[in-house]
């Protein structure tokens, strides 16, 4: 049985703990607590040299990092990764942006303002981050605005990718009431089979 | 012909320049001055909505973003993209890493340094940046100093990926003296059939 390094407040985590449950695959889930450095240990850091969750242990000793490369190997094939070439691509494009242009804005505020609780002390950064994360969501709303899903009009990784972090984007200030297309988008996803919350500790 | 919106000096776009090439891909080359805000305009933003290079005009009007996506889409069913499903998803993994670990510290201050010319104006923050880097500099060093290449033993789209910004990390202050394994492998990139360097205007 796969075994899925988490940590349960995490969105990367969670993208994992949603779609091998939308796959119906079974999974035992350790939970790590990055606030006191588990994931620095050396035990850990053979696990993943880059010291983060989520890590999937696919086999004994066989580990996998990157929440959107554990994405792409448990849906290549399946109805959640597309066949045709670009549409695949565009799958990816979208994944590189949740982690360079969205992530890093609006998962770090999150987490600094719910698990560091450091709202002031980083507050010049967070100002700078806030306004990055709400291009990303523009880019979004854009996009939403004529497509019901992100590729294809389907439900796919991608979709699971960004929904991660951008529906508790509020857990980190952000307004989404200005994005309708996104509200709209979130409620799609939520409507999905064998939806599971960010909070399931399954 | 595949057009591609590129930045002499970017590495995002060298890569895939690099595997074009690699590839005997035919492809037309536009330059982009992104300091002059050329990936901006509202023309620009139709192609790509995150106003980024490079992008790939694959057909008319069918465009596609994200320096790694692109390098999937090119990649996929060749040479330089395995075919076995773990090694397919490392190499994710590691592309990944590339886009969040490494390129936003590593890439950025070069960028700062050799385009903004602003290293004493953004000094604090390149400092952190610089660790930052050397940790992911220190992640692929790790893994060199026992493999060849970063999956399968062979050459593929990840060392590009990371090949891009690593072999002109000096350029942005960061000294590569202090990791052989990485100097080596940089040395194997470099004696791939076809290479061509990032000043190459092809």
């Amino acid at each position: 049985m796969y075994k899925l390094y988490d940590f349960l407040p995490s969105g990367n985590g969670y993208k994992v703990r949603l779609l091998l449950t939308q796959l119906g695959i079974p999974f035992e889930r350790i939970e790590m607590n990055i606030l006191k450095g588990e994931t620095r240990t050396p035990e850990f850091l053979k696990k993943n040299p880059n010291g983060r969750i989520p890590v999937l242990e696919i086999q004994p000793n066989v580990y996998l990092s990157e929440s959107n490369a554990i994405l792409f190997f448990l849906s290549d094939g399946t109805e959640f990764f597309p066949q045709e070439s670009y549409q695949r691509a565009k799958v990816m494009q979208w994944l590189f942006f949740e982690q360079y242009s969205h992530e890093p804005n609006i998962a770090t505020v999150r987490f600094w303002i719910t698990e560091l609780e450091k709202e002031e002390e980083y507050k010049s950064t967070i100002e700078q981050k806030r306004k990055l994360g709400y291009a990303a969501l523009e880019v979004m709303e854009n996009h939403l605005s004529s497509h019901t899903f992100f590729v294809g009009e389907k439900y796919s990784i991608v979709d699971i990718g960004l929904f991660a972090y951008t529906h508790v984007a509020e857990e980190g200030g952000f307004n989404l009431s200005r994005f309708p297309a996104i509200q709209a988008w979130i409620d799609r996803v939520k409507s999905q089979p064998n939806h599971i919350q960010i909070t399931d500790n399954i």
